[in-house]
């Protein structure tokens, strides 16, 4: 770990980098790749209503950072496979932790956004 | 735990919760409340860039998701507090770990970008 790096401030590239695996499409992706490898047909079925253009996006910017590989084979017609790196595999845990909490905390939030527009947003204490 | 919300369902609400909570300035707001309550403008300082209206907006849905809470104290002039509610700071480990995981592996995406801008994007093994 740098020192140098800190999302807090404005112009640190870190804070780039906590948008794009914070993103809802690399949370979903990254999950489906912990099970191993998949192909590109696969991934769009699995995560429900991502776009082609959203996939193709994501999977390149996984690639891009080092966190995903992608692998042609030489096959007739070719078969192209994406698969988590080692470091790719080291996000797997923060990745299923927000995702936990999100199904686990759900209902909670649900309540708690009906109570919040019942009165209008005014819940000053 | 709620088996009914999947964020891998194209029309869950946990996959919007799931955006939310990885959004950038979600990520770092909650980490300047870990430290305590804190008002509006000390938000804003430390989290340096953040404009006013995307804090107001930041701070509006976590609290109308119930993750933080808005104290007014009756003084001249008022005095407003944001903090963490319980389910708040049930949030404060996955986001750390989500932060700790930037800042830990920008060098080596550093590395994988420069190598992968090099070749124009073509990596494929």
């Amino acid at each position: 770990m740098s020192a140098e790096w800190d999302p807090y401030r404005g112009d640190c590239p870190s804070r780039m980098l906590l948008d794009r695996i914070g993103d809802r499409w690399t949370v979903l992706v990254v999950g489906v790749l912990s099970d191993g490898p998949h192909r590109f047909s696969e991934l769009g079925r699995r995560v429900v209503g991502i776009s082609q253009k959203m996939l193709t996006q994501t999977l390149r910017s996984l690639e891009r950072d080092g966190l995903i590989t992608r692998t042609v084979y030489a096959e007739v017609p070719p078969r192209v496979e994406y698969r988590l790196t080692e470091a790719g595999h080291t996000l797997q845990e923060p990745l299923r932790a927000l995702q936990t909490w999100a199904t686990e905390h759900m209902d909670a939030v649900v309540d708690s956004r009906r109570a919040y527009d019942r009165v209008g947003g005014r819940l000053d204490r």
